[in-house]
C-alpha cells in the first residue's frame, strides 16, 4: 500500500510487508548515486535490523555509516543530537547525502531534528519499526528532542523525504511497546473514524487487519498534516488525549507511564471532562475506557490532580494565558475549545478528582 | 530608512540612529499585549544596551527577562544553545511570546537557532549590535552554532519578525570589532556594487556615510536572499571569500583571526585563483587587496596551504564530490563556479603557493 503526503515537499509513504529491503532501491530513486547513508538506530533495533538496511544501502550503492545509541527516552536530549551531528560531520555528510532513521519515536524524533539541524537542513528516511512510530512520529515531520522542563519542547518542522513502514517488526515489538501504539491507533478512532474506533472494539486477532489498520491511521494523520503542516490549527486534532497525557507522563517522570498509556488516560480524562461540560456526548469516556482495557492499555492513574495540573502549565497547545484542548462531540468527530487556564484547572478538578475529594 | 525583506514570512528591518529605543513600541504591533519576551544577550552587550532594551519592551507592556552568556565565539555550541533553551521553558515562553537577540553574530545565530527549536518555532527579533551583524548575519533568516568539526554545522533556516538597526551601536564597537565587519561591507561591494566598493576606496571618513553604507549593504542582501531563501543557488553568492576564509578560521582553531578578516583573506585568495584561471579581470586581487588594508584588515596568511586545503572538506557548498565556489568577473560582477575538489586543490596549489614554493 502506498500513500503520498502532499506537504510543502510531497514524500511517499510504503506500508509494505518485508520493506525494509526495499530501502535501498527506494532511496536511489531519491538521492545521487554514491550518496553517504548514515543510519541512526538504538542498541535495541540495530541489532535486529541495522545490517539488513546496511546491505539494502550498499547494494543500491550508497555509502551507508551507522550512528547506534542507547536505547530507551533518556537517550532524547539536545546532547545525543549534539553527538549524531559530530558524527555527521566526522563522516563529512554534505547537503546531497541523507540519513536514515530505523527505529521507534525516540529514533525518528531525533534522527529527523538532526536532518533539520545539520548544515540547517539534510534530507532524511524515516523506518519506523514500533507501532507508536508507524502510525503517529514518523509522518508529518514533527521532530523533537525533551528538555530537563518537559518533553518534545524543542525541535523541528522537518519532513522526511520517504516513509517505509514493514509491519514485520511489530513481531519483534515487545508487548508492552506494542499496547503503547495501541493507545495511538484508538485514538485515531477517536477523533476521525468511528468505523476504525468500532474495528479495534470488535475485532479477534488484529494480526491479519494490521497493514489495512496502519493504512487508516496513516491516512488520517496524512489528511490532517496536509491540512496544517505547521501546527496552528486542525493538527490540533492529533493531540487529543495529550494535554493530559504529556501532564501525566512528566508527573511519572518519564517513567512507569509509556506514551501511549499516558496519552490513552488523557483521552478517558478529558472525554470525561468534555462530559461533565456537556459538549461530549454521555458515555463516550466509558466507550473509550473499554476499548484501551480490551489492549492491555491502562484506563485511570493515581498520579496527584493538582501536579497533573501543574504539568500542563507548559504545554505547546498553549495560546497566551489560554489552553486549546482538544474534545470529542462523540466517538469519531473531534474539535478544538480554547479557554482561560484558571478555568481548565477548576473543570480537572470538578470532572476529574476521586469521588471523595469532590 | 526602512525595507522589507519578502520572504516566506516577510518582515521589516529599520535602519535609524537611536532605534533600539523603539524597540518595544515596534514590537507591540507584532507581538499580543502582555506576551513575554526573553532578551538574549552576551556579557559584553547587555551592559551597554540591555536596560534600555528592557525599559523599552516594559514601556510597551511586555514581560522581559534576560539571559546573559560570556561573549565570544567560544559561547557558540549547541549547550549553550541548550541552556538557552532550558532558560526559556523555565520561563514558561509560549508560542505567542518572543525573544530578542541583542548584540553581535554570535547572539543573533544563536539566539535565532534557540527561536527555531524552541516548541519547534517561535518569533525573534534582531536588535544587531556590530558591524558585521548589522551588514550581514541579522538579516536573512541563517542560524547557527558551531561544532567541534567546523564553523556554523548545526542551524536553522528561521527569519525574525523584526530587524533593528541602531547605527549608534557601532560608537561602542572595538575598532577590531569595526575592521571584522568591514571584510563583510567589501565583499558586497565586490559581488554587486562596484558603486560601494568605489565609494569605500575613495572615502575620507565613513563617519557620516555609515547609514547609506549599511542600507547598501542590507539591501543587497535583500535582494538575494528573496531569490534564495533557502540557499539553493543566488544565496551562494554571498559566500564569495569564505570558502577559504572559513578554512582560515578553522586553521587557526577559530581564534587570532576575526571572522572579517578571514573573508577579507579569502576573497584575495579566491580572486587571485580566478585570475590564474582567466575567468576574472587580471588585477581584481590587487583592487581588493587595497581596499580591505586601508581598512585595516590583512590581505594575506600564513597558515599552511595544505591544512587550508583540508579545511574546506566539510564546506556546506559542497555537492556530493564537488565544490562551489564564488568568483568574480570583475568588481560588482559575480558568479558561482562548480569544480571537483581535487582540482580546487590543485588550483590552490597553483594559484596560492609562496613564489618559492610553486
Amino acid at each position: 500500500m502506498q500513500l503520498t503526503v502532499n506537504t510543502s515537499k510531497p514524500y511517499n509513504i510504503f506500508i509494505e510487508r518485508g520493506c525494509l529491503d526495499t530501502l535501498g532501491g527506494r532511496c536511489a530513486a531519491l538521492f545521487p548515486a554514491g550518496a553517504k547513508a548514515a543510519v541512526i538506530s538504538d542498541s535495541n533495533v540495530f541489532p535486529l535490523y541495522g545490517e539488513r538496511v546496511l546491505a539494502s544501502l550498499r547494494a543500491a550503492g550508497f555509502a551507508p555509516s551507522r550512528f547506534v545509541f542507547p536505547a530507551g527516552e533518556a537517550s532524547k536530549q539536545l546532547s545525543t543530537v549534539g553527538e549524531m551531528l559530530g558524527f555527521l560531520a566526522e563522516q563529512g555528510l554534505t547537503r546531497s547525502d541523507f540519513l536514515v532513521a530505523l527505529g521507534g519515536g525516540v529514533t525518528g524524533d531525533m534522527a529527523g531534528f538532526a536532518a533539520a539541524c545539520y548544515l540547517r537542513g539534510v534530507s532524511f528516511v524515516q523506518a519506523p519499526t514500533s507501532l507508536l512510530a508507524q502510525v503517529d512520529s514518523s509522518v508529518g515531520g514533527k521532530t523533537a528532542v525533551d528538555l530537563p522542563q518537559g518533553k518534545n519542547l524543542a525541535g523541528a518542522f522537518h519532513q522526511p523525504a520517504l516513509v517505509l513502514i514493514d509491519p514485520d517488526t511489530l513481531e519483534t515489538l515487545p508487548p508492552l511497546f506494542f499496547a503503547d501504539g495501541m493507545g495511538e491507533v484508538i485514538k485515531y478512532g477517536c477523533i476521525r473514524s468511528r468505523t476504525l474506533f468500532e474495528t479495534l472494539r470488535d475485532a479477534g486477532s488484529l494480526a491479519p487487519l494490521m497493514e489495512s489498520i496502519l493504512f487508516d491511521c496513516v491516512d488520517c494523520k496524512r489528511v490532517i498534516v496536509e491540512h496544517d503542516e505547521f501546527d496552528t490549527g486542525e493538527r490540533m486534532l492529533l493531540n487529543f488525549g495529550h494535554t493530559l497525557g504529556h501532564a501525566l507522563e512528566k508527573a511519572h517522570g518519564y517513567t512507569g507511564l509509556t506514551h501511549g498509556a499516558a496519552v490513552g488516560i488523557g483521552m478517558v480524562l478529558i472525554a470525561r471532562l468534555g462530559e461533565h461540560m456537556g459538549l461530549t456526548q454521555a458515555g463516550t469516556a466509558e466507550q473509550i475506557a473499554a476499548v484501551l482495557r480490551k489492549y492491555g492499555l491502562p484506563v485511570s492513574d493515581d498520579a496527584s490532580l493538582d501536579e497533573v495540573i501543574r504539568a500542563t502549565a507548559l504545554d505547546k497547545k498553549g495560546l497566551g494565558g489560554d489552553l486549546r484542548i482538544v474534545l470529542l462531540r462523540s466517538i469519531g468527530e473531534s474539535f478544538v475549545h480554547r479557554l482561560p487556564r484558571a478555568e481548565f484547572a477548576a473543570l480537572c478538578r470538578a470532572s476529574l478528582a476521586p469521588e471523595g475529594a469532590r
